[in-house]
């Protein structure tokens, strides 16, 4: 598959309807007045799995002919993407791998056995997980559904922002988190064709701030060990993000941590939204004034809405 | 004004309809197999003030004529229907006197104050509150607005189910919280004019259940001092609420705190849904096993979200 053309991600649409969520866009007058802006909230945290992750993961399953999906499909990841391949593969009654740090989160583990995905488990490194997964597909057979770098998860991420531009005529800018760039890239592909005159940015972590220096720099930075509280966003750019990410970003924000946390809690209080960390990132980019936002009208993708009840962002 | 009839409650819808949420109906795969029944979350919680509130109040103040709201409106109410008056009287441009014992948390004072409100605080007793309000009556002129037995309040209230109605065909059963019945009154006077097949069940806590005792005795029953976590069902019953109440509740379920705590936590980490424990006990009663919901399509009205995000209710 080459770099997804609009009607790729219509197609996408097409494909995962019935399988998914059409999440409600929601406003905030009290954030609104916060910000003098007038925000809309495509609401991914309260997707299938809690994250956006289900589109890009149901729309590579369900593009796969049978042959493709005989043997079923596999991945390495620790966070919502495993849990949304399992669901997928269930969907389409195909096996799922998935490969893990032996150091994730029990509730990651278990969100993925709950969905009937097959876990192997491996020492907490790139390396470990990249050979876990290459032994478990020599076995298999199964086609591998990276989380982001991967067209088919990038034109099914895209659907997000297509339901937005759907619902919200005549935005001013987008905001997405970036993190792999999977959900900015189909974002960007799918904003530049459809509503071509609403601006693209992204919303980083400073503490994660790769996008950024990779912007910056013209070629890929990977990012270094980071603890950001988004942990959604501790990964690297790949080479299929990353030129479509140049190609239709405008610009890239990056907050603090303090900026993060406010903004999540803003976004509990206020809008009464379980969202994780990761998904308030373009709330925190917003009140951050470091972009000029006022009058404007502005769409938000609230990536995702997994955390730990027990441990909230503003109680470490 | 006499009982609402199903035209109170469609007129109602009209007069408030630019000033509220149409809030979504959202659903959830993981709740529905937990027991067995389709479930269709209509979220209040996503409502302006954070709870249905703002329908009944709103209905109220939009209901006077210009004379009547010269003097603006006056309540006594320690919880969302003080906020909800406050921001309704604000949108009418007229004033909101609200009386608030002494211990009311800072957040509902605040919450008054920010929409503009003029409190006035008395001893924490229901005779020092009612003083205070006739005091401010006197003074001002204002219209009294009763959080509940009023039918005005209950004809806004009866929104919400009409929504959901509109939005979800053929629900066998719905579910609401009862305190002092505004919401419920409006609930079965709507399900019971729109959709008459459908039955109309009240959730109430075990250590609040003067609801399921008055309708056992056939009498108002006043409830006593009680601690039940689900604050915003603190209430007794009045005597616009209680008829209605007699003639269109099918059944009341009554459910422990354990239940309530655990069907809360669930729709936050769930539905990704910042719920309080009063809007939980719906789901409570599902979950409890004590109504037959199998194989049923059953609306609960998630009524507010306004809690304190630093003491969650699992965490006492």
């Amino acid at each position: 598959m080459e770099e997804p053309t609009i009607r790729d991600i219509r197609e996408a649409a097409e494909r995962i309807r019935s399988f998914i969520h059409r999440t409600p866009v929601l406003t905030c007058t009290a954030l609104n007045d916060m910000c003098g802006a007038e925000l809309f909230f495509k609401c991914e945290n309260l997707q299938k799995v809690g994250a956006f992750k289900i589109r890009g993961a149901t729309n590579a399953v369900f593009s796969l002919t049978d042959a493709e999906a005989a043997n079923g499909v596999a991945t390495h990841s620790s966070g919502n993407h495993a849990a949304a391949l399992a669901l997928a593969a269930r969907l389409r009654g195909i096996k799922a791998y998935v490969v893990m740090p032996q150091n994730a989160p029990e509730i990651k583990r278990k969100a993925v056995e709950g969905y009937g995905g097959e876990i192997t488990l491996c020492e907490p490194t790139l390396l470990a997980r990249e050979e876990g997964l290459r032994a478990i597909v020599a076995r298999s057979g199964a086609e591998v559904v990276h989380p982001y770098n991967d067209y088919r998860v990038i034109a099914g991420q895209g659907t997000a922002a297509l339901e937005l531009c759907e619902d919200i005529a005549s935005l001013d800018v987008v905001i997405a988190p970036v993190g792999g760039g999977g959900l900015l890239s189909g974002t960007a592909l799918t904003v530049a064709a459809v509503s071509p005159a609403t601006r693209v940015i992204a919303a980083e972590p400073e503490l994660a701030d790769d996008a950024w220096r990779s912007l910056q720099a013209g070629r890929i930075i990977p990012l270094g060990h980071t603890e950001t509280i988004a942990d959604g966003l501790r990964t690297s750019l790949g080479d299929k993000t990353f030129p479509i990410i140049q190609k239709h970003v405008s610009q890239i924000v990056t907050v603090s941590e303090d900026e993060i946390i406010d903004a999540t809690r803003k976004l509990w209080e206020r809008m009464k939204l379980v969202v994780e960390p990761s998904g308030a990132v373009p709330l925190a980019a917003v009140l951050s004034g470091r972009l000029e936002v006022r009058g404007l009208r502005i769409g938000l993708i609230l990536s995702g809405g997994n955390v730990d009840l027990d441990h909230l962002p503003w109680m470490r």
